[in-house]
């Protein structure tokens, strides 16, 4: 990592947000996503921080046809909370810009992963599963209930959030044991599913929230417009961008005083 | 993953153990640890868990310059836990090798790492970590406490193990939050290490224990040596080795009977 | 705690069970509880027991309008995992037997809380929460999800298990984060519930099985029994009971030996 | 509880902070503690959240002889975060009063349980457990370690922090496993203790900090004072005060809208 690492935003300054989204299904004109997401679904999960939380972010967007997929060293370097959109073409994704992304979360940057992302090569190197799952596209009813009342993730929305038409996801959902469970997923099938988790990777947060598919308009929904923010908001960095390597400790280093960790 | 990941073993058949070992410290002829472990360490951890597991194990030893590091398909197919050992040569693992093993665990096999094995390409990306940790070696008393007195891989030890010489370890130790947390260590020299943990995989269960270093006969103790058979029980599959994939969900499955996870 | 604590089973003796049931229903002639249960909720989930683990247990009963509640200090010293079923009446258990049931999870029996046991004195102490959550009895569909596919409680039943009719069990369930989660339950009308999680008190563990009900037939479920009867094994003590106390520890201990928890 | 439970304060509105202390060596004219604290324990803590916190923080104090121990259904209705302090008259506590901090913490109250409280009734109530360790008052340095370094209480405060001379407090500590692992500490003696551990109980945040003792000044360190503070902010309530209690589910209630927790 460069040096670039140490350009950390001001306590005060805007959170530096980057959606990033594979954008195939929308330029290759998917029918039903166009009219859901006209401005692509990076668009409009962009669109709806900026609605949610004004000023305090300073949002932009990514796709993978850009040069480096839109995140290159600098860029990540300058980034707060990464969101992460994937379906279709996880495999053309680089290894120099995954390990790149890996790097970068476990120095601390902040990662939220968005329902189809769980197959995303970034997501399943941070959690070391296959994060398999099981799915049906029927147009089911899901209702999205908080299980920690108290989580800054799950302010301000319904519990349930009720979502009338959605892809179903269920388990068995193939990741580590949660450090956080924040929401559990019905649908009309019966079917239940970890929909938002969280978990620590080094000095980077992250959040996977599932709600969301490129055939239902659920990013315009204004309840999971809400879980999004806040959990922006929730991943933030606590410190300076720092890689953490193996240290060789003095001898009786304790006499002397103390270290960082 | 070819058909014989189903050739499971009988409930009533020797767990098959393969210890593998870079066997880098020994071959290029080291001189204390060729003193500490004239067959190796794999020779030495091996022999321990065939001293303290008898007849319940049939125990085999691997090493790096094997072809393909001895860990091939068909082995890792017939193997139910595998111990870890790595420090020098992390980086001359093959990729391959690494998916493979990853492979397996994901699916149901067990692995125990030990000691600098917490660098190994196989542990960083199951855990998604960078594992980095502090260290001095200074040959320092280590203590290493039980803090879940239930856990089954602390059974018929004492807290504190007293191991008199070793490298110290210490925190930060950057891994994921523990499924559980087994061990913790202290050293002469005052610092602490989550020197006992496990991870639950996909259907794989890991152990991390860090006691143990080249340049000490910590692999003869005899408190260490139990617990590592301790791991190798505890790690053992549950079922036959299965690879978990995203499944399609039948419409209206539930009212014709249930499936398997 | 008497000396009747050391009275601890052989390693090959059957495994002391007793089902706790208040009793009620049945003892006024709740005439759904009689049809469904005619030999008491406390006779069926033994009988299931008796099924499942043959040899392996020797299961008694205890009810509320026993001496002691049938469960006197001798009683409890001589029971390796207990379970309680109670609804109506979980204010009309003495604070004494409360105490001293807390005390033997404590120091290692084994606990398995049975449905609207969750509102009893000994979990809500155990946990220390209130364990309130939703409810509404309208003869649904319950589904029970396996999270934890490896657990040894999961073992040998279908995911999900599929409960014709059921009363539903909703989040909130005002619970602490589980150790462990190994089923998630979804009912027709569209909730959610944590309904098989694990903790650890002291030297015990605890099973909570939200499953049953007096007025649905669920006890005589198959998978149900299968369930009840791997949460039974897997609670079982993994040493003597044992109270835990502050302890002074000796000047300069660590040089003389070791010493125990 | 009554309606003075909604008496929440405003967003700006300063935390309002009660330290509790039994205030037993102090008023019986223990010397050491008199000299280490004139204004009492109580009146140490207070002065160090005042100085780390400003204006962010309204402070009180009570202790064991004012009437109702100074926790009154009023007080407690008005207090945001309660800290605590006992050693010596645990069992001189009001099980009625403790009854009311215990709903108060479910219901919303932060509470941060210092030192010997780990003993106290309010803390082994909401834990479950017998809270019980192992200790030595030798005077030993203790190094206090973080294990959490992106955690808010964690804030600010070197690696470890270093207490001069202490008394060893040292596992096994008898407690459920924490919702989180902040800090771990360790002593001459070569002992280790989970010093900083939190909890989730119903809508209120728990922290046990065990370093404070009244034989040592260790509350004047400026280190252990920063942690206290960043343990107030951490534990202050994220909604108005309310009761979780087990509610009916109208049928189809999904149809007409969504509901709370």
């Amino acid at each position: 990592m460069s040096d670039a690492r140490e350009s950390v935003r001001q306590e005060d300054a805007p959170l530096r947000v980057v959606v990033w989204n594979e954008n195939v299904h929308e330029s290759r004109g998917d029918e039903i996503v166009n009219r859901n997401y006209p401005e692509g679904i990076h668009g409009a999960v962009a669109a709806g921080l900026r609605e949610t939380l004004g000023d305090d972010v300073d949002v932009s967007t990514a796709v993978l046809t850009d040069p480096e997929h839109g995140l290159s060293e600098q860029r990540l370097a300058e980034t707060d909370v990464l969101l992460w959109w994937g379906h279709v073409a996880h495999d053309q994704v680089s290894d120099d810009v995954v390990d790149r992304v890996v790097a970068h979360v476990q120095a601390g940057m902040g990662l939220i992963v968005l329902h189809s992302g769980h197959y995303s090569k970034v997501f399943t190197r941070l959690l070391g599963t296959t994060c398999s799952l099981r799915w049906r596209n029927d147009g089911e009813r899901e209702l999205v209930w908080t299980i920690a009342p108290t989580h800054p993730i799950a302010e301000g929305v319904p519990s349930p959030i009720v979502i009338p038409e959605q892809e179903m996801y269920g388990e068995y959902f193939d990741i580590p044991t949660p450090d956080e469970l924040v929401f559990l997923s019905t649908f009309t099938g019966g079917e239940v599913f970890r929909s938002g988790v969280t978990y620590r990777r080094g000095l980077g947060k992250l959040f996977y929230f599932s709600p969301g598919d490129q055939e239902y308009p659920v990013y315009h929904h204004p309840d999971i417009k809400r879980v999004i923010a806040n959990g922006v908001r929730w991943a933030r960095p606590t410190g300076p961008r720092r890689q953490l390597t193996a240290d060789q400790h003095p001898l009786g280093w304790f006499e002397g005083g103390a270290s960082g960790v």
